[in-house]
């Protein structure tokens, strides 16, 4: 096949990408940001659209592009992102993590799937199908540069823009698959809520053999605080939190049930000897359908090497939640810094920060878009495609849906074990050109409904 | 007075030891641990010592010196350290950490007081003692460049070198007084057991929407096991950790609540809105004759800036416990590992080390030098010393007494506000003056016992 053996060439675009390192989190990477916007631009106009600008944003630019075949005719609205998460810690990576470098049938870098990667599917899905003449309908694409910081400006650029943005469904691949021989649609995503705390003791380090024993240690406290926020059950503690869970029916369960999942190789792959969470559910229902309580880094006192006897003056953890449907991310927020300041002794001080936050998202089953992309992963993968839930966080997907009053279908092709987020993110290649299959499917697809 | 007016020749030897970064727990400063080591020969030599030498042990050497004035008087061992605390948070000095300054009356950099400076004390009582001639008895000096990592190599040290070490007596400046004007004999110390914990959970940082709620997060774990070593009264909960315990007596406590102590003052010197500890206790008892559990550190996940939705493979923490007289540091370390052992879920992996431990140590007030020290004391402060029990720890104390049968006697004269093991420690250069005339008298009074 011409394409592999060409790899180097055909993924180029991509390759070029990801070197730019546009990690949305570090505030020295602002240049990298625009680069990579204007390297979009540049690509997408190469793939056929009509027009590619940068938008600004009150944070990063939004590439914004399009080609409209017939104003009468409906719109796809692809949306991705160009930011990547940061790639440290760096010592874990085999290759260097913003060069690109294909073995085992695989692209390993930082943004190979999230979302680079993925992105890439949709560019060329379309390139080929204009190229082809098959495109009937209208495409429009937005990639933003602030999906890995929660999109702080996505909403305000939707509500600006609301017309621009006019489509009748909106596609995005940022998602993964179940396994790559069990393609699958997401149906529903968990929401996310993310916040700092800071504690605070003494005004500074103090000797631990002066003081220790009289005077609260902020780590020590810091541990008390999160340790409380899940019970003996792997419940969340924080009062009121549960309230808009809607509990699984015997349906969904059952369905969930139904899914192929081997708890051995689930286990082996990430190198656990137990699965751990909430009492009375099951992995799948506790990754996609329930709320977790995520320490996601913890800092505080000498960390350096040997030992050091010190009581210290500060502690700091960044914790988040994962929401599921019906979970409003700033009630939930509120609720926890509540919580948190609730419990807290009055002998520390305590700062609770919300960082960022989305709601949990389902796709109706019913809607007719529905079909144009089950019959693209039945193309490309020979079957039927499962209806599921997942456990990440889109956030704007229920931005989309409030703003724009657009619903979106989920067509990722990524893989547990992409590590997306983790040292040493891939792609596996052959899911990239059935991605690309299933996506031009979609699109004929589209056309018929 | 002449000193004063020559402050920076005074000094000069001292901040030529400042200057030499002697930070025993960084392995890449195994240089600058001998240059410092010979600096403080040369120094030694140049005060009036026969003769001076490094010595080799396991790890860093140690200064030993000697003045045999007669081979029948008493001799006088002198102990300190070499090797100083890592000057970590950075950002937090006002001034550079190695290079002193002289500002308000004190001398600014890590190891002004501990123990670059105390030991500089003795060095100058010794000289100045030694130029007038009024020197009737032996002395000896080690200077070792572990004591901040636990001594690792001091123990074989007296053990080897038995007869060179022989001494009536051991004199250490290595503790504080309560108050500048409340000079203190410091005639007990805590002892102390160190561990680092290290949790594993999955083999590589997960996605936490992906895995979190179905995958134990080893930060989560790391803060259940520490908030676990504490109970809500503030007593350590490894069993076994108090049956060595000694219950202070009536007399004792008495003795304690009549040491002036200022809570309004203590609490503001540090920025505490309240003191905390084990329930029962005045603060004094808790941090000079009860034991306490401290994290010194904590890591794991990720810590830069912004938000980053992991859930880490690994967590850690740096744990110690002060020790009171007669709790066996290996005793304890053993029951604590024993106890994580047992409470650690069997969804994570987890794994004790212990870095270093001393025991505690108590002076018998008895002892004729203790009369020396005393009277050292009341002629440098114009007034007499009172007899107190400290938090801190100089574990080889009871090693000096199991291995040379020698006791030691604490002549302190660091302050609470020197900030040692802390950013901007430093020395006041009135105790520096104050303290030499004190050890001068000592050396007086020892001719006389």
């Amino acid at each position: 096949m011409e394409k592999e053996q060409n790899l180097d060439l055909f993924f180029k675009d991509l390759f070029d990408l990801i070197r730019i390192q546009s990690v949305s989190s570090d505030s020295s990477r602002k240049g990298d940001m625009v680069r990579c916007a204007e390297k979009w631009a540049e690509i997408l106009l190469r793939a056929g659209v009509d027009k590619a600008e940068l938008m600004p944003t009150a944070g990063n630019p939004i590439v914004y592009a399009e080609k409209i075949v017939d104003s009468n005719a409906k719109t796809v609205l692809i949306y991705g992102h160009y930011d990547v998460m940061p790639a440290e810690p760096l010592e874990l990576w085999k290759t260097e993590p913003f060069e690109p470098v294909i073995s085992d049938g695989r692209i390993w870098a930082r943004g190979a799937d999230d979302d680079k990667g993925q992105s890439f599917i949709q560019l060329k899905a379309f390139e080929e199908i204009v190229r082809s003449g098959e495109l009937k309908h209208n495409v429009k694409f937005i990639l933003e540069g602030e999906e890995e910081i929660g999109s702080p400006s996505l909403e305000d650029f939707c509500m600006t823009h609301r017309d621009l943005l006019k489509a009748d469904i909106i596609l995005v691949s940022d998602t993964s698959m179940l396994d790559k021989e069990l393609p699958s649609l997401t149906i529903g995503l968990r929401g996310l809520a993310y916040w700092e705390i800071e504690v605070t003791g003494p005004n500074r380090d103090l000797h631990s053999g002066h003081f220790g024993g009289a005077v609260a240690n902020p780590v020590n406290e810091l541990c008390k605080l999160i340790a409380g926020i899940t019970d003996e059950n792997g419940r969340i503690t924080v009062p009121g939190f549960y309230d808009d869970v809607e509990e699984l029916s015997k349906e969904e369960r059952d369905m969930i049930a139904q899914i192929p999942f081997d708890i051995e190789k689930y286990k082996n792959n990430i190198g656990i000897k137990e699965v751990h969470g909430e009492k009375g559910y099951s992995t799948i229902e506790r990754n996609s359908c329930r709320p977790s309580f995520d320490v996601c880094g913890i800092w505080g006192g000498y960390t350096g090497e040997g030992s050091k006897t010190v009581l210290p003056s500060k502690a700091y953890a960044k914790v988040s939640c994962r929401l599921v449907p019906h979970q409003k991310h700033e009630v939930i927020s509120e609720l926890f810094c509540k919580y948190i300041e609730s419990v807290a002794p009055s002998y520390i001080s305590v700062k609770v920060t919300p960082m960022h936050g989305g709601e949990g998202y389902v796709f109706p089953i019913s809607h007719p878009a529905y079909n144009a992309a089950r019959a693209g992963f039945a193309k490309a993968f020979g079957r039927e495609p499962l209806a599921v839930r997942r456990g990440g966080s889109i956030p704007i997907i229920s931005t989309f849906e409030k703003v724009l009053g657009v619903k979106t279908i989920l067509m990722g092709f990524g893989l547990e074990s992409n590590a997306i987020h983790s040292p040493n993110e891939n792609m596996q290649i052959d899911m990239v050109f059935k991605g690309i299959e299933a996506v031009k499917e979609f699109h004929r697809e589209f056309d018929r409904i």
